[in-house]
């Protein structure tokens, strides 16, 4: 690709669900060039690579020392030998994971901060970077307005936040997209063993998010538990009879929502 | 009100959320007539009935005997006794209520049935019903009928099942939207007590939902509990440690997370 002197450089470190989506984002940008995709697995990089039409790289060594930026999208296990191998000293150097704090690169002499979207990644699903925040935070003032330039470039709602704030948010993030979903799953499987579709479920639980645009998730609350209706309790527990995980679920969930109304109200 | 002789009419028993909703769903409609709001309560009967300009009464011996069509929409603990005590043998009687059996009626010798819509209500906040389906069960084929015809005068998604399918919908809805709703009140809780507003969330919850319209819950699911990321999960659940409950509903859901992923890979 050509490169132009003045643009921002870009190398990713890792080539999975985040990086591509982000890389993705990055490229319909004007002035920012991604130069190069590392990832251990030859064929991850390649594939990424392909799709922003640059080089890349499955050896460590080989990671080009001239990028403004590079970013490090891999699982949270990879993170902290990764960043001890790479001995690039120069460039702004951040990471992604909501729960990892900003000292994991305390031993870089290098600019370094994390930059997290806050988002759920899955492969064959593009979303949109725009509405998504990103929640910066950066080692020097320097580092952290231009991570922030950078993250502004492909999102509307950029913010800072330390390391605390951020695992607090990537807390709550599993509650409401990975717990949330798990349920949806329940739900599915209870439907499928009655021979139903899950699309019945599909206006209810948009409902159940619209919500959230007026009224405070307390105020929303509805449903058997908020009185702990023990009639309809006990049918759906028999119901679940089968299922003695998802009976467990159900109970503990309804004995909390019903403790937190009590509380609330 | 002014009434056509030849229009459909109807008395609602009960003056909650789900009546108010349905009664003003109905109300748009040409050729329906509410003709009459029963509530225990005086104060919610009026209420309901000044809006659709009828009358109303808390005296079950004053209800009249001449509608067409009799809703219960009243909580489900009320209404074997509501349904005694009507002692009104002409038109259609059917509740609207997910977990009660169709039999409840038994003992009415008139034409009756379920009439349940699939959907969250709260006061002060007004829903559209057309998108939202309708579970019908009735005792005669006339019955039958006769509901789905009133039915598809405020749904497009008009469908019957019986009440064994019914209380599964019911019990999945519990699971898609009132536990859901928790699990937002515990992610608000989260992020309050790090002085971070809710709204950071949204995206992320309407992106959670989007997803259901393309993959199913199971390829949908990410997040640390399904490779069972012990680094993560552990830095979770200390973070927690303040909310014992929230840490028990953690670690459940994480496990069984777990558990459903290893099952369909």
């Amino acid at each position: 690709m050509s490169r132009k002197a003045e643009n921002i450089s870009i190398v990713f470190i890792g080539a999975g669900n985040l990086a591509t989506q982000m890389a993705l984002a990055f490229l319909k940008q004007e002035g920012i060039d991604i130069t190069q995709i590392y990832s251990r697995t030859e064929k991850s990089a390649k594939e990424l690579a392909d799709k922003c039409k640059c080089a890349y790289t499955n050896d460590i060594l080989d990671i080009r020392n001239d990028a403004d930026y590079y970013i490090y999208a891999v699982k949270d296990d990879a993170l902290g030998e990764l960043i001890d191998n790479i001995s690039i000293d120069t460039g702004i150097h951040a990471h992604t994971a909501g729960s990892v704090p900003m000292r994991i690169f305390e031993k870089k002499r290098t600019n370094h901060g994390v930059f997290y979207p806050l988002q759920t990644f899955s492969k064959n699903k593009s979303v949109r970077f725009d509405n998504i925040p990103i929640f910066m935070e950066a080692n020097s003032d320097e580092a952290l307005r231009n991570l922030t330039h950078l993250a502004q470039k492909i999102s509307s709602k950029v913010t800072t936040c330390n390391s605390t704030q951020r695992q607090a948010i990537h807390l709550a993030a599993v509650f409401c997209c990975n717990f949330t979903n798990h349920l949806f799953n329940i739900a599915d499987n209870i439907l499928k063993s009655n021979e139903l579709p899950f699309e019945y479920l599909l206006p209810l639980i948009q409902e159940t998010v619209d919500k959230l645009q007026t009224l405070s998730p307390t105020d929303a609350q509805t449903g058997p538990a908020v009185r702990y209706d023990k009639n309809v309790i006990s049918k759906h527990l028999k119901a679940l009879e089968n299922m003695p995980n998802e009976q467990t679920i159900y109970e503990l969930l309804s004995k909390n929502i019903h403790k937190t109304n009590k509380l609330t109200n």
